[in-house]
């Protein structure tokens, strides 16, 4: 199983700000779920983010927003995503059957989602550096169950050059040029 | 695979007083069992308990069993607890086939237990931060084994989110509050 | 998959004196191989040792031929013991379909060994503490490979109590004084 | 699965000199490949290497090519050398259906090539202490969706043996002189 641009959908799970302060490596996941919604907006990819409660516990990590205008929002009470009807109606009617998920807490929230996708026959692709929990060992636990299940560990890096597909056209040289050759450098804890 | 209220049943393994002592992480493992059963409780899932040869190495640690006052006892001379006629019948009587299993030892009474649940077509949920040996090393082998068989891994807090569903009735409120937030702070080794 | 006294037998690869000595952790392998060994052979379970080339690399470790005075050994060239015929045909022979593997270089004779069992239709249960290579890392490749070809990891201990099965016989009691109780603090890398 | 000497062939994806520069463990990558490569030419293996756009990244690393003076190069902008059409009839003409894998970036082009001849039917070896990747952690994700899609983790000693099969004829006496034992002592990251 790998990505193909056209089927793909980003889905972020509930990065909201009164949870990301408490979650080890969070301001890693913020960053990188942002560097890919970002390369996915620029390859017309969907991305879609969900907020838990957020009466209780507050709206979406502001910057995150801000790097994704083109966003669709969605709130919900399940912590499975795709327990919520409308959510479930809409990614249906999307036509994308390869979900890369990514967000907070991993073994929660994330996980339940990626759960309810599996089992309604999704293509589930685990991004392993924007996916934390709390303790950091629960996302390594929430990983490893998803995996059994049947989802796919990937990292951005490859989400991405599996989207891009070949090296000889304008498309890469400009995703390589504003996305991959400034994150070339970066460290990250996977 | 994954959890549901109604179908569900956690199974302490062995954890006496005798064995407790020279336990890696055994501490950690009878609270988190005595946590988990406490939640259990409040949502009417059933705990039963068991015993190898109390004769010899001691009953249960009495703090679990004042933890759990509504648990239900067995005692045993097989390592595989489903070895045992009458525990065999009982469980399959209960009309529960989600078995949430911990305990010591991870690598034998645990592991043998969990082996025979599979075989006999329950689903095995492998609790790990409240499974445990005499060698921590021995207990990840056992869990890798016990994946590879078909069970699954994992945590507490997943197995409380997953009974729970949603957050936004008045059952969630009071878990949250007397077991979910007490709880989220609290280092612990998987 | 679990074991079983009657359908068992226990196969120590190539631990011969001239390998030894360069093997990491190869003193524990060779201990614990022994120590098994011993118990297979109190339990009746057939102990087979296979010598690669000992013209070249020298016979077995001495201490594991007098601690394993019922042993069979076998002489052969192919790194993969079930490739030689009359290995293979004693083997069928014994009804034995339970096969407890050990033995040194991990990556090379024992994994060879195991895959040759394994498509004869064997099971095979990789015995994790008493198998090692020159480098360790090479030992943890070769058992990831086996567990991905259907091979079972398991520790001496785990085998132990699956060949025992219940502690309220004689047999137990003695196998406890004699093996368990005194090997249970010994530390050991897995 | 195991690798035959008749069936085999060696992939080296992309050791490009402008590349290998960044890459954790490039140098032992690409000494270990040349080694194999050796033992390959040697034994009548095939050896190919691919190029990813060497316009831009520079061709293969000099001492690379120096060591195998008979491989077969490719050169390609698909990520995947398996969706360049000429190579993948050459592969196909070439009777071949195991492809021991190696090279970088291990989570880009070593992977999508790796995917690519798994969903073409081939079986695929990957060579893990020559696969490597700017970060190494990336490498072992690479290798662990890799290992789920179906392929084997070896090590170069691992494919050795295995070719060669057994230990009594000259064949076997001469690449242990030339090639086994010199490297036996070597250290290695895997």
């Amino acid at each position: 199983m790998r990505l193909m641009l056209e089927r793909s959908l980003l889905l972020i799970v509930d990065m909201q700000a009164g949870l990301m302060r408490v979650i080890e490596h969070g301001e890693q996941a913020t960053t990188e779920a942002a560097w890919l919604g970002g390369l996915a907006g620029e390859l017309e990819v969907p991305v879609w983010i969900t907020e838990q409660y957020p009466e209780g516990l507050g709206g979406s990590e502001p910057h995150l927003l801000e790097a994704l205008p083109g966003c669709r929002l969605w709130q919900k009470v399940h912590f499975d995503a795709h327990a919520e009807p409308a959510f479930a109606s809409a990614l249906a009617e999307s036509g994308k059957r390869q979900i890369v998920l990514c967000g907070t807490e991993a073994h929660i929230c994330v996980m339940q989602t990626g759960l309810g996708l599996l089992e309604a026959g999704y293509e589930v692709y685990w991004l392993v550096e924007a996916t934390a929990s709390r303790r950091a060992a629960e996302a390594v636990l929430a990983k490893e169950r998803m995996v059994q299940a049947g989802a796919v560990p990937v990292s951005a890096d490859m989400v991405a050059y599996e989207w891009l597909h070949r090296c000889d056209n304008a498309r890469f040289k400009q995703a390589h040029r504003r996305f991959l050759r400034p994150r070339a450098g970066r460290t990250l804890i996977f």
